[in-house]
């Protein structure tokens, strides 16, 4: 049976409407239904082979009927859409969405979410008071040990710690947060339907500390971190060097890789596949993804924005919400 | 007229003299003469076709007489080579041979120098006090301000900061060092015959710092070396997003990163093109290329090591010994 998946329109003054424009009409119909949360106005101005949509009314039928491609505005009516335009209206309007669809998911009308991109300072003069969209949805389901996660290409990270600076990263570093991490990869990999997934763990220094000469951390927080869940039976390997962990998982060794910080998972992904990058929120009671990019209001309108990652979000989500099913490697 | 290139043979226990004896059988011998420092037997141990190479004696007959290939010992005899066993003494002629390559480049005999790989443990079992190879040779040149870096199948990437743990990196952040990067990386480029060099700056923190909210150093410590060097005539970039800066590097837009600290150039670069990693020591008064590898005891005499990345830093060293050609980007 297909994935019910929840898509938020996101900013719809960003590229959020041109990519669902496009995605709605090459998605695996076979893999997803699909409920877009925005509005339909905004998407049929980008596409006009969209206005044959079902728009719903009442999202309980949409469940029960399962058509396979509906639109419903949450009670939200979003302004004219204005390409590029930094909008509080429209920054409501994509965060009062995403809470119709988190609902959702706790109430078990879809299987999972998939988000289009805000704008930071959009939210902000809405008077949204969170760093951005993951944040707010952690909020709303109670869940404070989510995990930033991306996967691009065949590649995946699993982040320590996410958007803080880099100093902070390095407070944060605790062989309790590490361990939590390795945990959560590897529940995240079981959704995948990858039993005995393989995670490796990065150093955080140089050459992983190069036993000790290059830096503590390695030895002290990491090793631990990897003993304890090695010994609660997780198949788990680290410190690793980190620039030789990503190739290691690119030729099939590891199924994932526990990142320390942001940029040492970020970095090396986006640089193999960054049009197919997903954000993937692991640690969550509900299956979230989201595209790797922003709302480019520098290219919205234009016509430039390509639907891949979006595509790639709605293929992870889907993946994570059939976790009963066991998939090949 | 070709560069004359001293290449050093490294540990000769570690997989040195296996992927020299490949490499020298394979490498373009129109745009360099080689002559191989380190131990002819150990290097006819592993490859046949290597002894009929010209062993010679006297040096200065050999940079006049320009023959294509030489070996020297430069007074330094090796013990028979055993593959994977650590030595003091193979450490020790590993750094004497390095030596006396600096010391030909100094009084211009050659016109750089590449290095195989030495052991760390072996050079401190011989009594030499310091971190490797690179240290070594800035000082026998006496320049304390060198600059690691990666060139890796067209990308490349100078390092603020090197070899240290990442919180001391993050100390060693000021605007002097970033902005004596910014131009070592640029004169590195004229060296390469890249008239116009286009240098990209990356951000510290995840996003580039995201106008402060993620750290401050992106703004405050790279931003003001970043507009002395635009003002000084550098083509400089920055502080830009590190999670994109490669991509655009490798899309053609810069011909290469500065980056901020180890991992932060060695991850992406060593993801994208590992077999064709070069270390180049900017900096130096001399050239300096270095294969991007280690001694791999593992692999060492199982005729597994490839040459690729001693062939890819003898055409990085020729190239920067003619900076007086202007190549074509």
């Amino acid at each position: 049976m297909p994935a019910r998946l929840a898509v938020t329109m996101g900013d719809i003054n960003g590229i959020g409407p041109e990519v669902l424009a496009q995605a709605l009409t090459m998605h695996d119909a076979s893999a997803c239904s699909l409920l877009v949360i925005g509005d339909a106005d905004a998407l049929s101005a980008v596409s006009a082979s969209t206005r044959d949509f079902n728009r719903v009314d009442d999202v309980g039928a949409w469940g029960s009927a399962s058509a396979p491609l509906a639109i419903w505005d949450a009670g939200h009516i979003a302004p004219t859409r204005v390409p590029g335009e930094l909008s509080a209206e429209t920054g409501r309007c994509a965060m009062e969405w995403t809470r119709a669809a988190v609902e959702l998911a706790l109430a078990g009308t879809v299987d999972g979410i998939v988000t289009c991109p805000i704008n930071k300072e959009g939210i902000r003069l809405a008077g949204y008071d969170c760093m951005g969209h993951t944040d707010f949805i952690a909020e709303l389901v109670d869940a404070p040990e989510y995990r930033m996660s991306l996967f691009a290409g065949g590649l995946r990270a699993v982040h320590v710690s996410a958007h803080v600076p880099l100093a902070e990263a390095l407070r944060l570093l605790t062989r309790e947060r590490v361990a939590d991490t390795i945990r959560i990869a590897h529940d995240g990999l079981k959704r995948l339907g990858i039993v005995r997934g393989r995670v490796a763990v990065a150093g955080l220094n140089p050459h992983a500390g190069e036993n000790g000469m290059l830096g503590h951390e390695d030895r002290e927080i990491i090793l631990p971190a990897v003993d304890e869940c090695r010994a609660a039976g997780i198949d788990c390997t680290g410190p690793l060097v980190p620039d030789a962990v990503f190739r290691h998982m690119q030729d099939g060794r590891y199924d994932v890789v526990v990142a320390m910080y942001h940029d040492q998972g970020h970095v090396p992904l986006k640089l193999a596949a960054m049009d197919e990058a997903v954000n993937v929120t692991l640690g969550l009671p509900i299956v979230r993804t989201s595209v790797g990019h922003g709302t480019a209001y520098d290219i919205a309108g234009k016509g430039l924005a390509k639907p891949d990652s979006l595509l790639a979000a709605m293929d992870v989500a889907a993946r994570l919400s059939n976790s009963n099913v066991e998939h090949a490697r």
